[in-house]
């Protein structure tokens, strides 16, 4: 199935461990980058999000790797929001380097207010901004 | 439930992001260093394994985030392996703040050849080095 | 004076401390990128040249801050070779964020032999490759 | 010469690089770690200072590389504060694995008032707590 936003970026050298192949942790970083530029292409920016008012934080994560990425690999990084909840946003994951599966993944972020950082409902302007790439 | 093994590290700065808050990707460093002491424990040290010809590899990986973990909070990071299969090794960890929880997770790594990457069983002697450490 | 070289990054979350700015040992991590991209645009990667049985190592740096980076800033990271040794290339680089100064640099790598590290003179198709780069 | 400060900490598996080695930017890591328990050593902790307003951003840092540090290897991290000036601190430090030279550098500090962070002269008390570990 087609992922519903995709960021291509390149693996770092210093990205890389001793068995030559990126190291576990940051395959987590390479989400994070890809997750960011879901929100700028929605929002603008994440900073957009937070300036009105709403942050996210992780909840839940989980991570299956199927094949090691190395120094130089291009990864295409594609997203699916799964699912828009009441206050959380889950969104499946898969990495590829040239249409070879490296790792598959799900995470799950909470909504919370950018300012005192309790839990919130998610704004429907979000939700709308979100839709189009929802499963 | 007690872990089998634990690990005191402290928050570097450097590994917080502008929430003041851990980075999420860096927990899984944090995991891989506890990993390699209780390996330490064990064996005398992770290469004493590698120069026997095995190596493991990591296949998946959960976590939850409970509460966040800030600049130099000491963090216990305890370990059980919960599972010693054929092939695999599954671990449960939970890290703490002075007895807040922060995260919980589970992890499996597969049992390679060295040399050639491989997958291959659990050799006799990685198994009963491993036993204290298990459920 | 413009550099020879050029080569844009955009900060990511997780590089950045909770000052709010790149943590400094991240700018060091970018300066690897955009040399990397150097090599990319010389030779047509960093392995064509390891290949070739020769490599690099750093041997000495050197940083001065000007002003911060931020996440989600677009960082050009310029770059000039001001010095072709016999056995050692001297780097210098700038930093800016939307033509704002961010970090002035130098570096000096000595060339290696790939296969077993001890130092060598710069082959002559690396000199020749690099020229276009140098001051 | 003896440094006036030594913290010691083990080099990670994710903070090496292919090569085998530790990843040059993480060595600017290792020495914020050794700042900070300087800091700890003379204040309780780096906290205790910005409590007190004041706060410090890098300005200037500075890297010769001796000998390669790996995977596992304990490093000895010496500070001395080689300048306290009226408005910046300078440190040398060195890094050694078991009595080898792995890393000399020196860094430079200043002062800043840590609510809105203009340059400021250093207080009395952070100059008398920081005199035991100066030249």
């Amino acid at each position: 199935m087609e992922p519903r936003f995709s960021h291509r970026l390149r693996v770092r050298f210093g990205e890389c461990d001793p068995q030559g192949v990126v190291f576990n942790a940051n395959y987590l970083l390479y989400f994070d980058v890809a997750y960011t530029e879901l929100w700028r292409d929605a929002f603008g920016s994440w900073d957009v999000m937070v300036e009105r008012g709403v942050d996210l934080v992780v909840a839940e994560s989980m991570q299956r790797w199927r094949s090691p990425a190395r120094f130089d690999d291009e990864l295409d990084i594609g997203l699916t929001l799964s699912r828009l909840g009441n206050t959380a946003i889950t969104t499946s994951y898969a990495m590829k380097a040239a249409d070879r599966l490296v790792l598959e993944g799900e995470i799950r972020h909470v909504v919370i207010d950018a300012a005192d950082g309790s839990k919130q409902a998610m704004p429907e302007w979000l939700r709308s901004g979100l839709a189009p790439y929802a499963q």
